[in-house]
């Protein structure tokens, strides 16, 4: 039976959104409580993420290693306010085959300590300097809130980087490469436009002196963020002893950052580009982006399925990801909406017509156009795969622009926000207190102070009328 | 100060081991016993043989997926032989955040209980299978026994591969498809000769009804198991409840198999392949292939460095692993002995007559050859690497044959397993009391049955003289 899609993207995003990734077999939750499986379909777009980053990282001379999965209770506990933010959501590992053990391990909920000891360990002199390291695994947060599939689980699969250097501009000029990086990876590969900045002071990471983020606003006047660079500053190698002989031989704490992007910016991507038919995704992270329906009559079907097999060794070799499927079980009709639920960016259907004309007919999956080619003009389909990936991020861009609304006056910041029809733009003071106080009466928080200094909407903060210091983004979020 | 290995190979291998992974910068132990860093010299090998592997899955049709890192107790102890062989070394999450949990959970030892948990719910029919799946992550096993870098820890980085079919002729094709693929990997890519073959009862996988093993003969006489594949059959399927419509439309419980490879599998090549000056690493897996060093003499430094990046480039050109060493803190000298101690199969040494010939001096570091060769001669390092890969396979396949010695004499056959005098061949009953009994008196197991049928050595087995059922080989392990 064919699967459909029940719920309307624009009237419920998110019930779209489970229904579309349950039956697009990218995920489905594990028989353990806020855990999820991700299937081979959902695997394969992380891979592309991974793969397109991994050079981005090593460009830059970042290096992978590995950090054990487990940390113990006093070396997670050193830095303060890290503790206070990761504690009460860390899963206890408390025995070892049949034996209590002497000390609490945390399933690492993020590695900031346990690679800061080693640094300690490893950092001794400027020369040392800078070390540039990231791991690719997996980190546990006993998350309370509801638990959403690639949005938020209590295992997230992510990469976590952590670098150490011997001055504050080093480390700036790193949180703000990656910070690019993975400004490139959410628009150049998952067609996903972002606004990037600064978090307030309350949405910063545990630990950091400051963190920015990349923010994916979503059809819903949402906002998501989508991976995250931090300064940690000197706050982690001041309680874990990361010290150098500096160029002056004089003994100094070095300066830290870490950084991160978790398969949260797959759902990212889903919730901007899915329609009522489904997922809708950019070629380059499509795990198959052309598939091939042979039209079987009865009659022709030996010749009909060679040709299939042409078309199929003619895409691949310029390197498209083109597959059959040629299984008798199903009908062509079941495969049209199989593949449109699957989001993958072309379909070529192949009949008597096309094999005997040698022809290519093929229907785009984000605007629905339906074309043909000869069977020579195969090699446009690069081109053709380039365009889709273009205009699914244009699309996107121009949806957003209209999304943002500037505010001055604060009874229209409240309504809109807490209405969720827009996402806001206003003049604020950027204080912890001003922050709660808006979160309480809207449900909704600051998002992102943009990076560039911008001109301010209003001398006073949209909120608790002080002084403002910079505009900020508002919206709710997942 | 240079490093130096203190203790030779010849005189105390696990001791050289040790020593060298540490010098070479491979891996260290973390602060938690048992646990360890992979640094990135160390993990840039194991994303070699990642790589290389996961071309030869996907090949074979199996898809890369992710299945939870925590397994409920109840679903980890539905298998009773699973459950006794993997119980007493679980690491137990029990609390999450402040709260105690309702039941404990498993940080995964293996998930064959979690994905057979999952596959009963996606298999219904015969359409639905065959299910290949692999995933590439780490498990935890509270190893009592010493941990050793790479060779045993707490915590393994590794891929475990779970597949069901139809029926049993199937699922033995894939144990012997990946069983292949594994002696490919030793073999061809870690230059590691391996005897390829089935466990005995006693020391096969908990649940499995055959375990296929890849060994590999170490230089002391010791075997190391460096990746197994495991038969199955119903075990698993029937007490989760795997069951299909077959194509006579009657239910049956589907055939299962499981495999994996380890970062063990490094251990091994390191112990094969090292020398009392350090590591010797296989071109096909080193990080760096060719290392080069720029000999300064002060007055033609800059001249020097341009040839040096010269040659740099050329290498990069043919898709040679090339780097420039050209850090003024340390001396040629220092450099020299750092990079033979990493294991960097040929290093070029540039002064100031080779950068005014255009010369290229290098050095190999499997046999210490000393050569030469013009500037427009580089492509050669292609082959030139290719003959060193192949000469330290061949070195060590002529080391293995001299180590196995076939015996007939059952007081021979303790003493020299005893002693570590050789690899022992013998026939034998196979029997798990006789094995007992074996390893009791000589500390030796059986290694691996070998895959082809041999004529016996002897009808009765070497130690119980019970009928000998087959051929064994009999080392000691770590």
């Amino acid at each position: 039976m064919e699967k459909k899609i029940k719920t309307k993207k624009d009237e419920d995003l998110i019930s779209w959104y489970n229904e579309t990734v349950t039956a697009a077999d990218l995920a489905e939750f594990s028989e353990l409580k806020g855990f999820t499986i991700y299937k081979p379909y959902g695997y394969a777009i992380w891979e592309k993420i991974r793969d397109y980053l991994d050079d981005k990282f090593k460009n830059l001379g970042i290096k992978n290693a590995y950090f054990p999965l487990l940390i113990p209770e006093s070396v997670l506990e050193k830095e303060k306010e890290h503790v206070e933010g990761f504690t009460p959501e860390v899963a206890w590992v408390t025995m070892g085959g049949k034996k209590k053990l002497d000390e609490k391990l945390a399933v690492r909920p993020t590695s900031e300590t346990s690679v800061s000891y080693a640094y300690s360990k490893w950092v001794k002199s400027y020369r040392d300097l800078p070390l540039m390291m990231n791991q690719w695994n997996t980190v546990v947060r006993w998350e309370t809130k509801e638990t959403r599939l690639f949005l938020r689980g209590r295992e997230v699969i992510w990469q976590e980087g952590h670098c150490v250097f011997e001055n504050e501009e080093e480390a700036r000029k790193n949180v703000m490469d990656l910070l690019m990086v993975y400004k490139e990876v959410l628009e150049e590969l998952l067609a996903t436009p972002v606004i990037i900045g600064r978090k307030s002071e309350e949405e910063k990471f545990a630990g950091a002196v400051e963190t920015y983020t990349v923010e994916a606003p979503l059809p819903n006047n949402f906002m998501i963020q989508s991976a995250t660079s931090h300064l940690l500053g000197q706050n982690f190698s001041k309680v874990f002893d990361i010290k150098f002989l500096n160029r002056e031989n004089k003994w100094e704490y070095a300066h830290q950052t870490s950084w991160g992007i978790s398969m949260r910016s797959i759902g990212a991507m889903i919730l901007v580009h899915g329609d009522d038919n489904g997922l809708i995704l950019p070629p380059l992270v499509a795990p198959i982006q052309v598939i091939i329906i042979p039209i079987l009559n009865g009659t022709d079907d030996k010749k009909i399925i060679e040709y299939a097999r042409d078309v199929e060794e003619r895409l691949k070799k310029i390197n498209i990801r083109a597959e059959i499927d040629d299984r008798t079980i199903y009908s062509p009709g079941w495969k049209f909406n199989e593949y449109e639920l699957k989001g993958v960016p072309i379909r070529i259907d192949l009949g008597k017509k096309e094999t005997e004309e040698r022809l290519i007919s093929y229907k785009i999956r984000v605007n629905g156009k339906k074309e043909s080619m000869k069977f020579d003009e195969l090699n446009k389909f690069t081109d053709l795969l380039e365009n889709i990936q273009e205009e699914m991020f244009q699309r996107a861009y121009d949806r957003i622009k209209s999304q943002v609304k500037e505010e001055t006056n604060k009874n229209e910041f409240i309504k809109d926000l807490k209405d969720g029809k827009a996402i806001v733009k206003a003049a604020w003071c950027g204080k912890e207190a001003c922050e709660k106080k808006i979160k309480e009466q809207t449900g909704a928080v600051s998002r992102v102070i943009p990076l560039e200094k911008e001109e301010l909407l209003d001398k006073k903060c949209i909120f608790c009328g002080k002084p403002a210091e910079f505009n900020a983004y508002f919206a709710q979020t997942y």
